[in-house]
């Protein structure tokens, strides 16, 4: 019963690490900063390329993305997750990303915002008793303007 | 076993849950209603706070939405389930919402309609058998005319 | 155990095909055409009906797709999967789509594209020791220039 028990826990974890995700985006969102950052361990690392975003550690994550989206309203979706179980307590994952971004109309009153569309690519890991993301990286298939 | 044996039936449970949202999502939109109907509880009770809309029961939950989608076509997607199994016949859950209603033009041949986004956060219950949708409310983040 | 052991492996290949149509829309968004192949057996049907598509063969797909989206810049994203194993090394599945085509802009330098909605009718069968799409039919519920 072993190769079951492991298949089970493995489908477990993959379920568990779905769940992590949505609380990343559904916590995003509506701007739970505190509770967002419980989503990452404490030594993630955030790269967003096209942006040179690098960030290390999770206070910085929370500090730099809290204040890149303070006035926004944001709508995050994710997609199509391919999570593969890598050890007892190390993943990784890609996830299909939607993003919608306002910022606050400008002074002539136009709408300010982005429709953007691309790829997480994560890795995910234990710690303090459950799945978290230790790191991610957002490739942006393309980025148009509202 | 009865451990492993809990923690298959309670994946087997979320899975049939995503399922019977997914159905929710598709003869909503194919407008198949009687089909539709069956995905609820028959005490089902509906909440969309922003539009004052509280239904009681399975008849008042598909006469109402389906008078008010008459003649609009629509798209609604689901995102990102955060599914908790509460007991042998209970659940409850969470997911990302995206729609996009459109009526008939206006008389000026404009078009008419909406992109919302928001979430839904319900109850089910296994009744005659299969899962069933108790109670959904659903928040919006956000709805722009198109 | 035999009950929970073919339960656990009906589970296994749920998420095996739902990560097979994830690598479908992410190899298709990158054009990684070669590796696209392979998610469909040697023999897979297309079927487009609104646009008169009718494809058999994993050559005759990857040709016609590959040749219909050169230049396009597109995201494909799947929701709400409805998976069905019908048998050791078959199953079935429905998925709601949501498409973005975009091409190059016209000669007089306005963009040309789509956004595109509906449902995905599938099959999917083991072969060479992986789950592919053996059959698909996709079928639009409304389409909407850019």
């Amino acid at each position: 019963m072993s190769g079951n028990g492991d298949l089970l826990q493995q489908l477990i974890a993959v379920e568990e690490i779905k769940q992590l995700k949505a609380r990343y985006f559904r916590l995003l969102d509506t701007k739970r900063w505190e509770e967002w950052g419980q989503v990452f361990t404490t030594d993630v690392r955030m790269e967003v390329p096209e942006a040179a975003v690098e960030l290390d550690g999770r206070a910085a994550v929370v500090d730099n993305v809290s204040a890149a989206l303070a006035g926004t309203q944001t709508v995050h979706h994710g997609h199509m997750p391919e999570i593969e179980i890598t050890g007892p307590d190390t993943a990784r994952g890609t996830w299909a990303m939607y993003d919608f971004v306002e910022w606050p109309p400008d002074a002539d009153g136009n709408r300010v915002g982005l429709n953007g569309y691309g790829h997480y690519f994560e890795e995910y890991r234990v710690e303090d008793g459950a799945w978290r993301i230790a790191r991610t990286r957002l490739v942006r298939i393309r980025v148009d303007p509202i």
